[in-house]
């Protein structure tokens, strides 16, 4: 589990209601650079076990949807910031070299969250980088952004024999799981069906989408004859365009 | 006509009402290979000229429509599994080592039905296959499984020149069949078209489908200049991108 | 204008009626040959200046929306063929011989309508054709049928040299004519347009709808700059491929 | 701005209301070369900094909606044309040497509007164009031309280290900007969004729409981590035919 820096209990009070899970913690690189490595440390010493630095938040992008639906977050129930006061804007002005230096503070690996082009991947791993998190935000910083799916083959191809690569975004059955496994994906990250679980019927809905997911990805491992995650290979996928050509193939014989 | 395994009448039954019919029986790989092999003796004992071995299904899709429709399919009319109690389980460890052994087992040829990739083509032909079916099942074991007609031209590209290949899925008129046949096809397989004739009225709604079927297929093959199903050829049809790449050399000059 | 074998009008009474327009004569090869050659000859003796021969018609296509609507057209009112009784079938098993037979039996030039591959167009010429009309019969004798306009190039491309090359099928508008004319037809037919003049007002709706087409193709001649026909080129109309290929370009560079 | 030629105001009143601003003027090349000439001076006279020549408009294009929508602007309120009385047409017989001699009569630099393609492009800088506007005239000359997004690189490709290229059509949102911008633009223009403004409400409408405009771009921008608009390149656009051939790429590994 990833641990978001907003979530509304301290980092220290998760870790402790579940010292034994494997968690993960989100943060930004804030304008205030004390800020980014006071909640790094602060995460590597409650036990988590990897920073996930979100790199796709110079600015929050426009959501003209919040603003028809009068949709106006407040950061007060912000618990991870309560140290810090109104000192925590994220940074604007975050460089490759912010990566090279927070790298450089922590012993827990970096994973850098919202590439989307295997240049900044290349970048990224060559900052120091443990793993790269293919991600749009959710689709929810910039409405034309590629969907993650599309950008992972390039990104794997330019940085895959050096780390890991992840994904998230539009993961909503096993099938998408399988799809992002087969084009190079290490593991895949949801959010949203997490929060519609919540919503339905909370701790057990969780659950219960994590179960369905685990289900279905199960299954087309099973009917695809992929009997260890390793055996998800690029065959096993295809796109329109391959029987297009195979059909161009088939008519020069 | 290809019998189902879970018919509501027994091969035997079937095949003394129609003694001069030229059948083949659908069966699977079971747990319990001795079930596979008595099934396949019995078949063979009857009259059917060929087994169809189903290779799709290690495990049933998770078929949410299914659910939805609180569609629970009971297997107890099954008449073709009785003697075999409650031992009837699909294998879901089958390998390419099976085909071999069942072929090793029978005299009547052995067809592999479930084929989508030139790959499983080849594995399932050096395995001892007499036949490919092409077949997605229907669409009813992965949702997002390619159409079969899309994987058919790939397929008798590796293996057309030493077996015979089939497709089943999708095939709703005569110009589905017209289609499937010059992309390589030797035969197609109906299913859903069928069984709602049957709905409709009874045997004679099934031979109006089957004369629907072949009344379009005989109109498209006369306008097509086709006087034999042999005659008809990989050049009676086109993908779309074939018109564009034609324009991009016609303004080449 | 081409007169349909079909028309209500014998050929004769039209072309009295009208003895110094162009007019082209269609027929069919009828099982009956006899029947195809006088129709020929009647036409040419009455002054058509061309026989547009169909060859696209071995047997009526499966029109389900004419049995949906229980359209069932008579032939009783088409007075070109009073002079033959009911010897009137249309071939279904002519060849292209058929068109070099008809072509040595006239002094008019024969067109052959019907044609949408480079290799039909090649074999028409071949046997004799003087010109090509592509024409997919409207729509009307083939549901999955190619559109005219992606035929055309490759007829062009193989025949364009040797013979003119015309175009019907879907030509509604004054840019329709214009891509045509861009992707090499020395004319376009229209055919339901003119009948939708005449339903809405007689003889004045069919010279509307032609003096709209012929409104439509002069604006767009100056729009794009062609005071011609003849200018009209292929580099006056552009597939969206061709924009994909100008921005690889553009971005490798 | 760009003051249109059909403005109400006369341009010598638009520029005295707004001296210091940066002003264009758009003209046409009139049958009466002499109009030409004099709006041109007039321009120069009054202090706007270059001339945007529209070369689409040797006719008005077909606007069947504002037949429907029995709409039929009136020239009468056209100030810029009082002068001229009514020999006021647009040249239907203009060519490039039109631009040359343009060009020739003017100290101020002369913009082309209304190019669509490489070739035209080149002619009409080898004609003494100090710049290109690629535009399909809001898509109201012709239903079927391209979209200038589509038409720009190339462009770009033929002409853009000679001179700068622009591009109006279809810019709706800072997205918009952003990707002509990234396609080799050096700046676009807007119409019709102004005009929403207007009719919204007033001068503080087209305020806000370009401040829309301004605000979208900014963030865009942010997110993308271009600092300038000259750090805007071709490598922040993608088409989507770009991932089918990175996944192919990733397939042959």
């Amino acid at each position: 589990m990833t641990l978001s820096c907003g979530s509304s209990a301290t980092l220290e009070a998760v870790s402790a209601a579940e010292p034994q899970l494997n968690k993960w913690y989100q943060l930004f690189v804030y304008q205030n650079r004390e800020v980014t490595l006071d909640m790094a440390r602060r995460a590597q010493a409650a036990g988590y076990s990897a920073l996930v630095l979100t790199v796709d938040f110079p600015a929050i992008g426009l959501r003209y949807h919040n603003i028809k639906n009068n949709y106006h977050p407040s950061g007060e129930d912000q618990a991870n910031y309560w140290p810090y006061g109104t000192d925590t804007a994220i940074a604007n002005n975050a460089t490759w070299a912010d990566i090279t230096w927070l790298k450089s503070q922590v012993r827990i690996p970096l994973v850098i969250k919202g590439i989307l082009t295997a240049e900044d991947a290349r970048l990224a791993v060559d900052s120091g980088a443990d793993a790269i998190l293919v991600s749009n935000h959710g689709g929810r910083q910039l409405d034309d952004a590629p969907a993650t799916l599309e950008a992972l083959p390039e990104i794997v191809a330019e940085v895959g024999r050096e780390c890991e690569v992840y994904l998230d975004g539009g993961v909503r059955s096993g099938t998408d799981v399988f799809k992002a496994l087969a084009l190079g994906a290490r593991a895949v990250f949801v959010g949203r069906p997490v929060c519609w679980g919540l919503v339905h019927s909370g701790s057990e809905g969780v659950k219960s989408v994590l179960e369905i997911l685990y289900t279905e990805l199960d299954n087309i491992m099973t009917i695809t004859g992929c009997s260890t995650v390793a055996s998800i290979t690029p065959s096993h996928v295809r796109c329109v365009d391959d029987y297009t050509q195979a059909l161009h193939a088939f008519n020069e014989k």
